[in-house]
This record gives C-alpha cells, sequence and structure tokens, in this order.
C-alpha cells in the first residue's frame, strides 16, 4: 500500500474542517495549523484533522490548504510555498490580490461558492461542498500539475469547479455575494431602528424578510477584510443597486403599475432559471485542446474562454506519455461550443469537439 | 345539533383557499366566489370550499372573508355588507385605504402574515397560519362583537392576532415586506443584467443569494396594487434604505473595517434577536379593562396602546349578562403593562392588571 498523501490546512474553521473531513474520507493525512489552541482542539475532536503542527514544523506535504481570513491569505500561502508545500490552494472570497501577488507555478487560487449558517468548526461537513460551485483561477504561472491536483480534490468533495479570471470572479461576487450581505444587513439594520419606535414591527416579518436577512446572522468577523480586499467591485454594484432603487422609488411614486409589474416580472422570470446547483441540463460538449506541456497554457486557455464569454465547466489535463505535450479537456456548453472553437482555431490551437450524451 | 354556520369567502386563491379549508376544519359550511370559474373548480375538488355562489345569490352568512387583490377589496366589502353578512374581514395587504373607505360596524380589517412560494388555490393549506402573526385593525365604527368572532376565527387557525392602527400596520409592512420584496425583485434584475455579460455569474449564486431573492420567485401580478395603495409609506423606507445603502458605499470607498464590523454587528445582533413565530416567551400579563358596551371602544384601546407602544398580543370581550357593559381583557407584555395600566387610568377607565404564568 501506498503511503496516505499529507495535506496541510491552515485555518480550521467551517471551510478548512470541512476540507480536512473531505479530505481524510479521500484517505489524506491531516495536518491542522491556527492561530487559536480552542478551535484545533475542537478540531481534533471531530476527526476534522489527524494532528497539529505550525506551518515551519508541517514537514513535507502534497498539497497545502488555506482557509484563514482573506487578510492572511497571501502571506500564509507564501509561507506554505517557503517550506517546500507541493502544491498550494486557497478558499478565499477575493481573488484578484492573491493571484496577482502569489507568483509561484505551485499556487491555484480558489473559492468555493459554499457556507453553512452554522459558523466555525461545529458546522464542518465533509458534504458542505456537494454540489457547490468552486471556482478555480490558474494564473499564467500556474503549472498543469498543481492545477490537475487541486481540481482533482475538488472534483472528489462533490463540487462542480469552473476555472476563470481572477478578478471576473471579483466582479461577480459582488453581485451576487458581497452587495447581497451588505443589502441583508442594512434591511435588518433598518427594520430595527424602525422597531425601537414600533415595538410590534419584528413580529411582523414573515417568512420573505427571514428568508432575505438570513444571511445577516452570519459572523461579521470576516466581512470587514472582504469587503475592503473587494472594495472597488463592491462600490461598483452598490452604486448600481443604489440607481436602480431610485428608479423603483420613481415608479412607486408615480403609481406606475406597468412599470412595477415589468420590473417584477423581470426579476421573477430570472430567479426562476437561477441554475440550481446541480450540475447543468444544458447540452454540453467536451472540447480537447492539444496543448504544449508548459506553465501559462491553461491561464491563456481560460482567458481566452472568459474574452469569448464562454464558461468552463471541467477542465482536465491528459499528458502525453512522449515529451512535453498535452491535451487539455474542456467541458462546455454546446450552444457556445461553436464560438470557443473558432476562437481557438484563429489562435492556432486544433480543437476536437463532441457532444457529451447526458 | 345546531345548524353550521355560513361563510363566504371572495377569492378563492391561496389565502382564500387556506381559510376555507381551515374553516371546515371548524366546522363552517363555506361558499365561494371568484371571478375564475376554473379556480372555483379547483377549490371545490381541493375541498377548500362546499359550494359556489356569487355574492348576491351566496344568502345569509355569518362571516364573509374577502381575499381578492387589493384593489378589489374596499368594493368586495360593501357588496357583502349590502347583502345582509354579519362580519365582514379581509386579508389584503394594506389596512390604511380599506379601513378608512368602510364605514360599518360589521367590518374588521385584517392581514394574516403568511404566504407560500406556491402561489395560487394548489398551494393552499389549512396549516398556513398556524403560528403566523394575523393582524387585525379595528376602527372606531368595528362591534365588539365583529372583532370577537374574527379573532377566534382567528385564533382557531392557529395564528398569533394582534390588533394594530391601520396606518401603523401599513408603515410596518413597509419596512419588513412590502421593500425588501422591492429589493429582492432589484437585486435579481442587477445579477440578471450583469449574467447577459458574465453567463457565469448566476452559477456562483449560493445560498445567501438565494435566499435573499426566493421573493422574488412570486407571482408579481398583486404587487402593482399593494405598491400604489402603500405607495406614500413605500416611498419613505425606500428613501431610508438608499440613504443607507449611500453610506455603506461610503463606508466601502473609505476601507474603513471598523465602521463595516459595527454596521453588520447590528444586523446580526437584530437578526438573532427577530422573534420566532411562536408565541413571545416574554412575561406577559393579563389586563382587565370594563368599558362600555359600545361601539368604538376597542379602537380606542387599540389606540391607545399604539400610542403608549404597547403591543396588544391578544384581545377579548366579556360581555357583561346586565346591561351594556362588558370587560376587554388585553394580553400584554409585562414589561410594558404599567405604562398602559397608567395612561388607562388618566383617561378615566378602572382597569386591573395580573402577570400570566406561563
Amino acid at each position: 500500500m501506498s503511503e496516505a498523501k499529507r495535506v496541510v490546512i491552515v485555518g480550521v474553521g467551517l471551510i478548512g474542517g470541512s476540507v480536512g473531513l473531505a479530505l481524510k474520507q479521500q484517505g489524506w493525512e491531516v495536518v491542522g495549523v491556527d492561530v487559536d489552541a480552542e478551535r484545533l482542539k475542537r478540531a481534533l475532536e471531530l476527526n476534522a484533522i489527524d494532528s497539529v503542527a505550525t506551518i515551519d514544523q508541517a514537514g513535507p506535504c502534497q498539497l497545502a490548504v488555506v482557509a484563514t481570513p482573506v487578510d492572511h491569505v497571501v502571506g500564509t500561502v507564501e509561507r506554505l510555498l517557503a517550506a517546500g508545500a507541493e502544491v498550494v490552494t486557497d478558499v478565499g472570497s477575493v481573488k484578484g490580490p492573491v493571484a496577482s501577488a502569489i507568483d509561484d507555478h505551485r499556487f491555484v487560487a480558489g473559492h468555493p461558492m459554499a457556507g453553512s449558517e452554522q459558523d466555525g468548526i461545529d458546522g464542518a461537513t465533509p458534504l458542505l461542498f456537494s454540489g457547490a460551485t468552486w471556482v478555480l483561477c490558474p494564473t499564467a504561472k500556474t503549472d498543469d500539475d498543481a492545477f490537475v491536483t487541486v481540481r482533482d480534490v475538488v472534483v472528489g468533495f462533490g463540487a462542480n469547479p469552473i476555472a476563470m479570471e481572477p478578478d471576473r470572479h471579483d466582479q461577480l461576487v459582488a453581485v451576487v455575494s458581497h452587495v447581497p450581505h451588505l443589502t441583508a444587513a442594512t434591511l435588518m439594520g433598518l427594520a430595527d431602528g424602525r422597531a425601537v419606535e414600533h415595538r410590534a414591527l419584528l413580529r411582523l416579518a414573515a417568512g420573505g424578510f427571514r428568508d432575505m436577512t438570513r444571511i445577516a446572522a452570519g459572523h461579521p468577523a470576516i466581512w470587514p477584510d472582504i469587503c475592503v480586499q473587494n472594495a472597488d467591485a463592491i462600490v461598483d454594484v452598490l452604486d448600481q443597486l443604489i440607481a436602480e432603487l431610485s428608479d423603483v422609488r420613481t415608479v412607486v411614486a408615480g403609481r406606475d403599475r406597468q412599470g412595477l409589474l415589468q420590473r417584477l416580472e423581470t426579476a421573477r422570470s430570472a430567479r426562476r432559471n437561477l441554475p440550481t446547483t446541480a450540475p447543468s441540463t444544458d447540452a454540453m460538449s467536451e472540447m480537447r485542446v492539444p496543448i504544449q506541456d508548459r506553465r501559462g497554457e491553461l491561464a491563456t486557455l481560460v482567458a481566452l474562454a472568459a474574452e469569448l464569454d464562454v464558461n468552463i465547466y471541467d477542465l482536465e489535463i491528459a499528458h502525453s506519455t512522449e515529451g512535453p505535450r498535452g491535451v487539455a479537456v474542456l467541458i462546455i456548453e454546446t450552444a457556445v461550443a461553436d464560438r470557443l472553437l473558432t476562437g481557438l482555431i484563429d489562435r492556432g490551437y486544433r480543437p476536437s469537439l463532441r457532444a457529451i450524451d447526458s
């Protein structure tokens, strides 16, 4: 039997602890690192980690996962790389600053779109990522092998990897996560302010309000760092939201039933079309792209797909047994496959395409 | 055996159908009225109603419940009163315009704070109101007996009645229902607009975004009327929300971690303190107020409690066997009971107070 692979997880909260539990199910030996001794003790009790160490004492590892607050990610990744980790990934909510700060072929920036109402290690579960989207952001430096290692782990968790440029990720999470969180907190604060005046108010709050403000119940400590790191994108989306709400105000003040109905119809239709976390039911195709087996090839493919607005739902690398060549295998929606095919051919690639039976 | 009491329900959608199912469990004979023959047929199939009629043909009834869209409530209530209904209530989301338009002692305005993701009669269930808050708005004209009839029905549904002035209700639901709904639709619209540009966006939408925008999936047809009827209160709250979001923008743009943390801490604390729909765990007291058994006495009590910011969690009337006197029995929080006691004594009432063992 081969020896178990070792992973070092830095930060054993909800995400780090869940990664530990899920990796142990895959047979990894899990070393936990944390600034909080109590949290490490609890992680040991919950079997989320096998042992405790510091980064410098952790020894050789095939993988290191950084699950610290976002402000500590860059420094922690650098220390792990200096300590000799073979592959390093992180799970932070903002990707641009990290991806541009780390200049190492062993690093793959990542972000699982998963969370839980239960904060901290006690909410950890190996099922946290099942069906969740997991963003991976290979950079121009990222090594194919490092990408494949992280991608395989993520797929093993039952997550759906999606490859994306870091800045694009940050713009999108501002829309679907950061600004909604700030808005939920603002609505809750507004209701609370009024409640001082009207004690009855919060008793009138039915399911819709509870749903809308649920995320405001989460632990706020992680948010200031996230908001500061992604401030530009968040401010941009807040400006749009404020402008849209001002339009809504005009429509309501003008008793414009038709304008209201139109806005609500559009929103309803969009909400009903919100993809579930289950894999897409759209027809999918597999595109095979022969590539030079060198750093940066993956990032080039991801950037081109982004430019052409084609999502990469999965990305594998098949290495050639002879010489420095390989094949990147991309899973994309059939509807947009031709666009990527043409784009790749224009840039000198020789891709092939086939539909996947669902 | 006494003959079954008859209720006429106008509008047999989600709420009207659920009222029908719940009243049938209480032994009422339920007559359904609706402009949509298909909906009536479905209500019959689901046993939400016993028979179908028009308002004019419905015959005598002890109770009529108006569950039409809000723009039709006033006209429908007037027709039911003209047809001889003994007591009429409605379930509309805006109460001020209805309460001021109907000048009849048999009318009690009401609003159950309950809904379902499933629109229409097919979502109807007798359990819809279990544990829900049900606002009742007696006016200066409302007869005690009419109030008691509606209150008893509501309590029989497992709902928690709360008596409140109509305009106050409208201000509060603007905060906890109408503006949150418009905000959810706006966030969804914003994400959808960006999704045209970034196809990946909606796949990044995790649980928090789904929770926040869920209410935007509801049928929009009822909302234009609600927004128009409650436009002033909604515009007022939208102005506050826009101002607060502008402050948040300033805090984010200024990278003000402390300011962000403070806002999020406040919201978290408020969200965690959001009362559940279960009855309050606060210490409660029962206040007995001898009243003249005449119209308007209830409304006077409700108005005084509102002025003193005391919630009335339940309100019963015990009639005297001799003469036109009675006793109003109010359930209120012990913490604020003295305030109401003093206020009532100042106005010439002779209330008594006792704590309730929980």
